[in-house]
């Protein structure tokens, strides 16, 4: 996925480093500039609790503009009090005294574990060392240097034409656990070459992370740190892009494809997992019922084991469907795993051995219809594994 | 627990049966009745989704008495349609019948597999042979036979003295996995000889319960089947209780103490569960908030997993309060692990080594104290470890 034909937009130049916060040898800090003034956007983590870095970038996001950022993984600098929100400030000012650009126009993002200190003292000179060396480093290695328990790394790029000029929009991600709506992934970092207004940017980044990354769910959690933003620096040199256009309806559907693919990426390695499916949500009253409804199934451990187990336990789906909270009637409701009917207006249909064979897949599609609305939602999620256990209960210690 | 001087009241036959629902060798219907007329009460699931069981048991619980409970396991008797209704109707008829009592006297009750039909040519023969057997069994075979995934019988008794007179309370239930608030276990089932106003005994349930099954969490998950069912049948010949007396509250002391012993082994019993910890949320503004914020980091995998693998990650903590839905202000929040307090106002103490060897314990406290007002409750939950995965991935197949 994502690794054919990958193209870079215009214009932006990449840098990694080693600061050693997270084991030796893996890159842990990563630099994305461009040297035009670009139109920013970004959505944030909705977690009562926000790292020091999500509280200056969504403070920065208030003048739609920038022109890096500055991440680092390893350490979340979240729950670290005053020292850390010195930390994140000094991170990006720094780098903007070495690019020589307004320190505002600097985000910072950081990723790993809660409330230990950012080891300043070993980021601060790696700093120099990657501006210095912006321009050598491609933005998979970028998609490398901010992985945590990431078994792969997440990028994604794709062009499309506004007017005649060709525009690329790319982007990397980082998964793996405290993936859920809302936000759906830790970081997720956008660059594209387009020029477009920054209203037009922020909607658009808006309405699609809420179709893609807050519609994925590995283990229902919600992180301190969430983050997805996108920097547009206008060198694919269109006519501006502005609301109510075509052109802005191209790059709709290019950002919802990439982001979608991103967050498939995320879900298929999220900790553990051996299988994703999505869980297709209709009929019912209204959407955010049926968010509710799809949300409480991709959520139960219940439903996550019984499909590592390859069980077509559909008792389990419709427990988290009564404790979702609307209210529903299961004596109308069909379920279907792949195209397998495994429940007809509440009752069984004794197809379970067919409905195996589907769950053995690698991908497949729950549906669920409770046939009393109109309203349809879907969500990705992946299975509940020993795996999940093992990599959570051995992450820090 | 609970196995010592176990009493059971006067008055009370029990008797249990095989018919094959369960693996071979494994009782797995009970039967408790009393020949005097029974004040009764019950708290049924807030699930949407009722088995057909809870749903005639609650129906029949508005004349407040009864005479007889008939349980099932291995079989949910959940999301089997009309004929589940008909076959739960046919068991406590059946039983009423052989009883020669009314059948609007006996409950139902069922736990297992959802969505099979029960198999009924095999259990009305044997609710005969329990029947003629009643008396040959105790209330330890009843918490045997109403055993799933739990690996030891749930049962505890107590006896106190209301005004010279000696009653006894005792009681069986059924854990293990989807446990969660509200209600916390799939079946609690409780005998006492004390004579009670059937409204006080309808309080007293009410009340207790909510402090004891419903302040557990395993998995988060909550049954379609979930029941706790009480026939007080008068045989201590005390006068009888009412609301507003000593007598009444001796009896709710009696009855706190013996729920709250019953959940607890729910919590020890919790699938994969090799440890068990109370989370007690201080300093809330609300009661309703801060239950909101104990049951998110119960409930919270990571938190859970955290606590296995030894690791003071309290982060995963501060995460979890983050989303559970009320503000708080994280920086005037302190968290101990056992006495070890790990954060001071929102930033750690550095005292990660001396919380691991709490940690490690079978049984231990977190204490998390917001700081913002006079509310506190407290939540028993489990670690959650690659068991949990394989007993629930392997559970149907």
């Amino acid at each position: 996925m994502g690794n054919d034909n990958f193209e870079t937009p215009e214009g932006f130049l990449f840098a990694v480093a080693e600061a050693s916060i997270k084991k030796p040898g893996k890159k842990d800090l990563a630099i994305i500039y461009t040297a035009e003034p670009s139109a920013a956007a970004g959505v944030f983590t909705k977690n009562r609790v926000k790292a020091a870095p999500v509280v200056i970038d969504a403070k920065r996001m208030r003048k739609s503009k920038g022109q890096a950022i500055i991440v680092n993984s390893g350490n979340a600098n979240a729950c670290t009090g005053e020292q850390g929100m010195k930390d994140a400030l000094m991170m990006s000012r720094r780098v903007a005294e070495l690019l020589k650009i307004d320190e505002e126009d600097v985000f910072v993002c950081s990723t790993g574990v809660i409330g230990t200190p950012l080891p300043m003292d070993r980021i601060i000179p790696k700093l120099d060392e990657a501006v210095q060396n912006l321009g050598k480093a491609t933005l998979n290695d970028v998609a490398e240097a901010i992985m945590t328990t990431d078994t792969f790394a997440k990028k994604a790029s794709t062009s499309f034409k506004v007017k005649g000029a060709k525009a690329v929009l790319a982007g990397v991600a980082k998964g793996a656990g405290m993936i859920s709506p809302n936000m759906a992934t830790t970081l997720g970092l956008f660059v594209t070459d387009l020029s477009i207004a920054s209203s037009s940017l922020k909607a658009t980044l808006k309405e699609s992370v809420e179709q893609s990354f807050n519609r994925i769910v590995v283990d229902g959690e919600m992180s301190t740190n969430d983050t997805v933003l996108i920097l547009a620096n206008g060198m694919a040199k269109n006519e501006t892009v502005t609301d109510g256009t075509e052109e802005l309806k191209v790059f709709r559907a290019a950002f919802d494809g990439l982001s979608s693919d991103l967050a498939k990426m995320i879900v298929k390695d999220g900790e553990g997992a051996t299988k994703i499916f999505t869980i297709h949500l209709k009929g019912a009253g209204k959407e955010k019922e049926a968010l509710k409804f799809a949300r409480s199934v991709a959520r139960s451990p219940l439903v996550k084991t019984a499909v590592y187990g390859n069980d077509p336990n559909w008792g389990r789906i419709v427990t988290a469907l009564g404790y979702a909270g609307p209210t529903f009637n299961h004596a109308k409701m069909d379920i279907f795993i792949g195209p397998v009917k495994i429940v007809s207006s509440g009752i069984t249909t004794n197809r379970d051995l067919e409905a195996v064979e589907i769950l053995k897949k690698k991908e497949f599609d729950i549906t669920i219809d409770l046939k009393s609305g109109h309203a349809m939602v879907s969500m990705l999620t992946c299975d509940l594994t020993e795996e999940y256990i093992k990599i959570n209960s051995e992450y820090k210690t």
